[in-house]
């Protein structure tokens, strides 16, 4: 079951720049800071009251953070759906018909179980999946 | 102060189309839907947990929704944060060097008071400075 918001994803190019910029714009916190090996992506987590907005610099030129900000420019990457389970909800959506970009999660920043949803099925919208508690 | 997320707005190009899918992905309801003519846009709120997920059609062809969507087509168009008092917020993000759309709040969907910040100002992102309590 899909309960609400997990994070939003934003690509930036400089990292440091955004991290200062959305701290003093939102007067949130910076609360997470990880390199992503695996999506080739660093990651940073502004939080701003219960919302957990994540920043993401890509580590390499061929990172699909990367790609997309020379595709569409820097800006909102993704939105992140929490869920109690992340397995049974991508099984759930391809059997609706939704095409799947992770058929099945892998483990993404802050260890947490998710995969994404092809933004052709959603409306040109990136969404994740993410099964994790909110601190 | 900034205290969190109101809302996601998402740009579509067909709203009946937009809701079903919505809610059949997130399992989320429709709660709300509203033409705000100053803005050219019809509106459906889809609640989603407490995540609102705020579905934007265009109404006219010079619909700021209408242009987004023929720029960089249909998808996550606006990340709207959720304000004590928005035209404080808009001073004080003014005062910060930071470029606004609206120097002062207007009235938005849900009878809310709000004003948009320009993405020049924040790598790329639109974020709207929504004064209102949620429901």
């Amino acid at each position: 079951m899909i309960t609400g918001l997990a994070h939003i994803g934003i690509a930036v190019t400089n990292l440091e720049e955004a991290i200062a910029l959305w701290t003093k714009v939102t007067g949130g916190k910076l609360v997470h800071r990880e390199v992503v090996a695996d999506q080739k992506v660093e990651v940073a987590v502004i939080l701003v009251g219960e919302l957990r907005v994540e920043l993401l610099a890509a580590t390499s030129k061929d990172s699909p953070i990367a790609k997309f900000v020379a595709a569409r420019g820097a800006g909102i990457h993704h939105l992140a759906l929490q869920s109690t389970s992340a397995q049974p909800e991508l099984d759930r959506l391809k059997s609706a018909g939704v095409r799947l970009i992770d058929e099945s999660p892998r483990t993404g920043a802050e260890n947490t179980c998710a995969g994404f949803v092809h933004p052709k099925s959603l409306g040109g919208v990136l969404v994740e999946i993410v099964e994790y508690d909110k601190p």
